[in-house]
């Protein structure tokens, strides 16, 4: 309970004022003794949150929207299928999510559509007084992370980003070194997102949205932006580890774009250079690097590359005045991850990462593995939404906050807007107003959330 | 011979009418048929140069030059042991070596000297008729880069950096690999200089030379500069890859530094907080990252890290619309380097680099390996003299030339400048007057040099 009282004190601190709304949101969940959620997209990301959320029996779900009927049916007969009452399912139109998001019988909104809807989205379910939270993407701009961020402040209903990769074994780990000085103070880290998606950049596959002029959210914003359109994969565990708005902050970044060639190349030799798509200019460049300066000095290298042929990697880093972790070439395997930790490794050697993952096991991940590990990206999934369900059900501020969220999801804009001028230095916004300062960490605090 | 031809005739083009003097140049060495080369820095560095030379029995010592009398007679000594005259030594005084570098039996002069002589030593042995080349480091500023090929064009002496990772086999057979095709079009590189050397910095051992306000010119300019102070180990390679002044040219860089804590944390772990370099303010950052984009649009991003505990590496990433090859964690190593290659390699697997450094073994490597690889640094440290002392004996450009050389030094105060503005990005000079649009590769086209 100590540690849930810590939170609640940060949330007083960092809001200013909001204790009292956020005791009231929370109430009728409590009451209940249960959680009510809904959820606005069921593609392919969307059912995965129905099915982390079923998984918890003190969760109930009213409703779902999606405007694919084939896949709001598919949601529906699973929610069904689990023992729960039939959701309401909402799909007249693609305004119906606010229809949805105005019952009184919800308590959080689970959110997985296309990306530019993602912001206004959350802001619509905060303001209709719901917990809301978002899977991961790209901000369309600055002025939408404003947006969530005036809603939160504005309603006290938290809003949660659900970065999986925050809740990954390792990564969880290396957050408990770090507190225990194990890598000293940090100065550098190094992350990414490096994932051949080609096929589905280019076909606009993996959502089930086509849109008029083809493809889907992914083709469109890989065809106009020129970014880094998926930073929270490898920011949001660096984040944590560096205190980011709890006592640092992302200062400037600047963003350097490659040229581009991967999906052309790949439009020629898959589909044939008379296929549609082979006419497609791609706006952005194959390989985008974006480099971050914070506030308390640390540097951050962000590597964004999706559209070259390679294995998936996260390309993390994590550098501290005693030792360094290194996680590259294969991001899905605890075997390719090595450390050197000074007075503690051989000289100048790396070790392998296991015995260091065993030792220093996050308290969460201790419960979990004796629990067992549940759902996709070996486990993390249903971790993320077993973090927001709790805390909604226990009136708590989300783990991932609105400050997060948006100081995460801004990268994309801010990196846009580096690469269209040449590389030059960005400021971040201050979206916490100087709270920075003050905050206290609230990420891996305890064993459950 | 042929690939000889086509070297000249770059030179010609390159740098407009200095074929004459190129070949005049030459003349006395390729007359004797021996090369006599002098040494200007005879310290860790330099007795190595040294020693590789004395492999090459066409080669003579007429005259050697350092400040260091114990360092000087080291050198005298191993140039008679190997049955050489011995030669004359210089060591009067700081500028001795200008009198050296007038004489008339030398053909060639090699320079190890503390890091912020090395242009201006160059530019005395070229002015003084001399083919030059000197060890790696930084410059000291554009200027002095300017100087060098000023030098270059008026003398049509070359001048080659002695960088040695420019020989590395897997470099090499990755050359090969860029020109036959294998990774499509180049995309993106990645590089490092990641080598841990606090306690050299700080007690500025390594070179023989104290300078008066302690530890060597390492530790003076670790303490005066934030900038990437060695950028060429890891640029070199990259650059001819990527065609760089021959048909490319890096166009901008930005940089950004870490702050500054791995010298004072080791200063006071190590000889206690009341040693004297316990009271140093280290200008250099712990991390410096710099990201340069191509004129042909490709990106390299290069990390400077040497002021943290960690096992050494270069960091070393090449990719292209059909693959990439990564080498990090460990640079020494061959097995630690991994590929993936559409098409070839299993689908989004990498697999070990070992066979196809077997199938691409450069030319000038598979025949190292048939006469036997020696010296330092896998055998790089031999190949790289060994290029320097044929292009002397046969009259030819330097296949690392006074344009490779001012660009790649280049990198250290454009870092430097790019840092102090708030990583603002930063234009390289083209040193090469346009020319970089016509030269064509001159480095690892033979099998010898």
């Amino acid at each position: 309970m100590e540690t849930r009282v810590d939170r609640r004190n940060f949330v007083k601190s960092a809001a200013g004022g909001l204790a009292t709304a956020t005791a009231l949101v929370a109430a009728p969940a409590r009451d209940s003794g249960g959680v009510r959620l809904g959820f606005i997209g069921v593609g392919g990301h969307g059912i995965s949150l129905v099915r982390q959320a079923l998984r918890l029996d003190y969760v109930a779900v009213p409703a779902i929207c999606d405007i694919t009927e084939r896949n709001l049916d598919r949601a529906l007969d699973e929610v069904e299928k689990s023992g729960r009452t039939r959701p309401e399912g909402y799909s007249a139109h693609e305004e119906s999510y606010l229809d949805m998001v105005a019952r009184d019988d919800l308590d959080g909104v689970l959110i997985a559509t296309p990306w530019r809807l993602h912001i206004p989205m959350c802001v619509a379910a905060m303001r209709a007084g719901k917990y809301a939270a978002t899977e991961v993407g790209p901000a369309s701009s600055i002025r939408e992370c404003w947006d969530l961020v005036k809603a939160y402040e504005e309603t006290g209903r938290p809003c949660m980003l659900l970065e999986n990769h925050c809740f990954d074994r390792w990564n969880m780990a290396l957050l408990r070194m770090v507190r225990e000085g194990v890598f000293g103070e940090l100065i550098h880290c190094q992350c990414g997102y490096e994932h051949d998606l080609r096929a589905r950049i280019v076909q606009g596959k993996g959502t089930g949205v086509e849109l008029p002029d083809g493809g889907d959210y992914r083709t469109l914003q890989n065809r106009k932006r020129n970014a880094d359109l998926y930073p929270t994969h490898g920011i949001g565990p660096v984040a944590n580890w560096l205190d980011i708005d709890r006592g640092n902050r992302f200062a400037y970044l600047t963003s350097t774009a490659s040229k581009s060639r991967g999906l052309a190349a790949w439009t020629r030799d898959h589909l044939g250079p008379n296929s549609a798509p082979a006419g497609i200019d791609w706006a952005s460049g194959d390989v985008v690097t974006t480099v971050i300066k914070c506030a308390n000095g640390e540097t951050v290298v962000a590597s964004f590359d999706t559209r070259l042929p390679r294995p998936y990697s996260n390309m993390r880093r994590l550098q501290g005045t005693k030792g360094i972790w290194l996680q590259d070439g294969d991001a899905t395997s605890l075997d390719k991850s090595t450390i050197h930790i000074e007075g503690r490794s051989p000289p100048h050697k790396w070790e392998p990462f296991g015995p260091y993952q065993e030792e220093f096991e996050h308290p969460l991940w201790r419960r979990y593995l004796q629990e067992g590990v549940v759902g996709g990206h070996r486990g993390s999934d249903f971790l993320k939404v077993r973090a927001f369900a709790d805390c909604v059900r226990d009136g708590l501020p989300t783990v991932i906050d609105a400050y997060d969220t948006a100081t995460w999801m801004a990268i994309s804009p801010l990196s846009e807007r580096s690469i269209a001028t040449g590389s030059r230095p960005v400021s971040f916004p201050d979206f916490t107003n100087g709270n920075w300062m003050y905050n206290k960490p609230i990420f891996g605090l305890t064993d459950r959330v």
